[in-house]
C-alpha cells in the first residue's frame, strides 16, 4: 500500500457528529504566514463532501478568509442550509478558540445530461513535456507539493521583463502524482502566485479575502485527467486601493474546462 | 421632494433589532417567477450597509439562491462573523416561513490609497447617445426599471444571427434616473439577460444559483458616475450539464472599472 499523500493528510478530518469535525493544519502546506489557503478551501469542501446528508457533487464554492488560521487544531462545522431535489446549499465555518476564522458557502448538485458547450478557448500552449519544471526551492512549503511548469508569468522579481502584465499560464499537478478529484482541483484553483507579484517587481504583504470556484466537471472528467498536469490560466482585472481580483480557469490536460475561479486579494501599498 | 425611486422602495427594510429586519418583495421588480435576483442581492447587501456595527464599504458579496423567493414578506438577518481593523466579514440570510431561501456572505473594508492599476481594457464602444434604447416591453417587469442600450448580444430568439456567442455589451441605467450607489451597482451586475438566451434561439427555464460581485470602486467613483449609464460586458465560459457561468464587468460611463462579477446559473435541457 502506498503511503498517504500529503494532500490527503492535510485535508483529513475527524468526524464527531453530523457536520461537526476537527482537524489540524499541516506543516507540509505551510505558507508565509499560516497554512496555504487552497488546502484550507479543500478542507472546508471536504467537510461538505464527507457529510452523510450530502447530495450530488460540488458546483460552486465560496471561501471567506476572515482571519489568519493559526497553526494547530481547528474545528469545522458544515450544515445544509437548504436541500432541494437536485441541488443542496451549504454553510461552513472553521473556528479556532471559538472565533470564526474562515466561513464558506457551497452548492452541490446532481447534474443531468443536457445541451453543453464550452465557449472559452483552450489556450494555445506547449505540452507539459516541452516546459521545464519551475524551480520552487525558494517558494513557501506548500509549493513543494506541486510540480509547476510556467509557460508565462512567473513573479516579476524573479524574471524581470519590460512589458509586465499579470497573466500566468502554468501546467500544475500534485507532487508526488495524485489523481485529480474535486478537493485537489479546489486547491489548484488557489495555487497561483499572487497576481501582484507577477505584475510588480517587489513582494508586498498580501492575503486572499474571498475565493469563489465554479466546478464545470463531473467525476468522469476528473478521472479522465487522472494524474496528468492541468493547465491554469489567470490574470488580475484591477488593482485598486488595497484589493485586487484574480480571475482564472483550470483546464484538463486534454482541453476540458474543469473550473473557473475568482478571488479578491488584500495587498499592502 | 421627488417621489421615492422604485429601487429604493424594493430594497426597503424595517429594522427590528441589530441585524434583524423584515421586508417585502416588490411587484415593480417581479421576474418570470418571483422577484428579480439582482434586487434581492441588493436587499441583502442593504441589510449589511444599514447595520450599526458596519465598518467600511462593500468589497465582496456572494449571494446563494437556495430556493425561489415567494412574493410577499420575508425576514432578513445579517451579522458580522468577524470584525478586523480594516475588514469585516458578514453572514446574511433571507428566510420565509422559517426556511432559508437566500444565504450570502459579504466583506466590507476601509480602503487606503495605494498603488493601483486597471489591467482590463475598456471596451471600444459607441457612447450611449449613439445607441437606441432596446425595447423591453416584452421583458419581465424588473427590466422596465432600467434603460438598456444593447451594443451587442440581445437574446438570439429576438435577433437571430449566424455566428452566435454568449457575449453581451450593454449600456444600462436605472429608469427613471437614479444616482449610482453600491446597492444599484449590485443589481446592475445581475441585470443581464441569461447567457443561454443569447447563445441559443430558445428560452429554457433558468435560475441563478450563486452570484459573486467584487467592488472595485469607492464612493467617489460612484458619485462621479452619477446618473449616467454604465457599461456592462458579460459572457459565459462554459455551459455544462445543467449549469453555466456568467462572467462580467461593469464600467462607469467614463471608463472606470467599477465591479467584476460572476454567477453560476441552472438551466434545463
Amino acid at each position: 500500500m502506498s503511503p498517504k499523500h500529503n494532500f490527503d493528510i492535510a485535508t483529513e478530518l475527524t468526524k464527531h457528529s453530523p457536520g461537526v469535525y476537527s482537524g489540524q493544519t499541516s506543516e507540509a502546506y505551510a505558507n508565509m504566514v499560516g497554512p496555504f489557503g487552497g488546502v484550507i478551501a479543500s478542507t472546508l469542501l471536504r467537510a461538505v463532501l464527507d457529510h452523510d446528508e450530502r447530495i450530488g457533487n460540488p458546483i460552486s464554492l465560496t471561501i471567506n478568509y476572515a482571519a489568519p488560521v493559526a497553526n494547530g487544531n481547528f474545528n469545522l462545522f458544515a450544515s445544509p442550509t437548504r436541500t432541494n431535489r437536485s441541488t443542496q446549499h451549504w454553510y461552513i465555518e472553521l473556528t479556532q478558540n471559538k472565533e470564526v476564522v474562515i466561513s464558506g458557502t457551497a452548492v452541490t448538485a446532481k447534474r443531468r445530461d443536457t445541451w453543453s458547450s464550452t465557449e472559452s478557448l483552450y489556450p494555445d500552449v506547449p505540452s507539459p513535456e516541452q516546459i521545464k519544471p519551475t524551480p520552487l526551492d525558494s517558494a513557501p512549503p506548500w509549493a513543494q507539493n506541486y510540480e509547476i511548469r510556467m509557460i508565462k508569468g512567473a513573479p516579476l522579481a524573479l524574471t524581470p521583463n519590460d512589458n509586465p502584465d499579470s497573466i500566468t499560464l502554468q501546467w500544475i499537478r500534485d507532487y508526488p502524482d495524485r489523481n485529480l478529484d474535486f478537493l485537489s482541483l479546489a486547491a489548484i484553483c488557489d495555487a497561483f502566485f499572487p497576481r501582484i507579484y507577477v505584475r510588480r517587481q517587489e513582494f508586498v504583504p498580501i492575503g486572499t479575502i474571498s475565493l469563489t470556484i465554479y466546478f464545470h466537471a463531473n467525476e468522469q472528467n476528473l478521472a479522465t485527467n487522472g494524474n496528468h498536469s492541468v493547465l491554469g490560466h489567470t490574470r488580475a482585472l484591477k488593482f485598486f486601493n488595497g484589493y485586487f481580483d484574480q480571475t482564472g480557469e483550470i483546464w484538463s490536460h486534454d482541453g476540458t474546462l474543469l473550473a473557473t475561479t475568482s478571488q479578491l486579494v488584500y495587498y499592502k501599498e
